[in-house]
């Protein structure tokens, strides 16, 4: 085998970690908690299906391939809670070192590539940045949403702290950040949420 | 909510059940058993990264597509091992009619596309359908060969078997098959694989 597939060989046994990641949203039915992969392959066909609502024209092929990259830094720096401020301190500083170790296994071309595109997914300020954020919100919230919003509940989740992140969907999708809206309010009604 | 975007969320709640559905393949460093949303996501990220050795030019959103999508039938028809002659004998009929429930959750449009891309991949008669099915094969290869084969021995798998599926990599990628035949030799000679 070739030193180039030996190293995308590498990458991609690699990244099978990705599938032991646990975040903090559990799936329909009440089911266990999902993984980084799954959530990824979730957000992507979502990406695919809800790209009519993006606010701006979009290549899909960019926004899919970001859905699906996205988390691989949280092989090495953990899945970071969206409301759990001390862990976001430092987030960016483990992310960042995750990124360079873990892309740096593919060869040089690609890694380049796919650094490139998960930083504009973070700076979020293209048009397949901003929908791939709104996709990466909005999945956990109909997951959790199916849930009767236990995942809010169990960790005591005020609707200000809810509020800070899925605003970041509205530069993707003001019409899905209507139905963002419109759930927050529903699970600050059946007190799932912290009505503070 | 409009009519369209509750079809669109039905069907997005509905292939959560995916990462439920268990296959035969186990992760990377002899994990888990590995499921259909797990493989699926890490087909696409592969088809993206090896899309250089397809035989033949490829659109890669269609075959992406083809890879997130592929097993949404496996969520009523179940997991068809490779290897269960009995179980492939109905798995048309099983899949076909999965098939029409659950894609038919979504708006008539995205139905039909998503339908007509599950059929192109089954007929694997474009380069897209054969360089999916090539990523299909390959990539519980790479993971049970990084397990020293643990997934053919436990079910007392033969070299025929595998050469009779893993064949279909060929039409998809001549170098990927090659690479293919080399860990299928690998594993009968450290008799991982029975040499019947």
């Amino acid at each position: 085998m070739d030193e180039r597939l030996r190293k995308q060989i590498d990458f991609i046994l690699e990244i099978d970690k990705e599938k032991n990641i646990l975040r903090q949203t559990h799936l329909t039915n009440k089911g266990r908690r999902e993984n980084d992969s799954e959530h990824a392959w979730h957000m992507a066909i979502m990406a695919y299906l809800l790209k009519e609502y993006s606010n701006e024209e979009i290549d899909i092929t960019k926004t899919i391939l970001m859905c699906l990259i996205h988390d691989v830094v949280e092989i090495d720096a953990g899945d970071t809670y969206a409301y759990d401020e001390d862990a976001k301190k430092t987030q960016k500083m483990r992310e960042d070192a995750a990124k360079e170790r873990i892309y740096n296994l593919l060869p040089k071309d690609q890694a380049e590539e796919l650094i490139a595109i998960f930083d504009e997914f973070e700076a979020a300020k293209s048009p397949e940045a901003r929908f791939a954020h709104a996709m990466d919100n909005f999945q956990p919230l109909l997951l959790n949403n199916s849930n009767g919003g236990g995942d809010w509940k169990s960790h005591g989740v005020t609707k200000t702290q809810v509020y800070e992140r899925q605003i970041g969907t509205k530069p993707g999708s003001d019409y899905l950040y209507e139905i963002t809206d419109a759930i927050i309010q529903d699970n600050i009604r059946n007190g799932s949420l912290k009505d503070e």
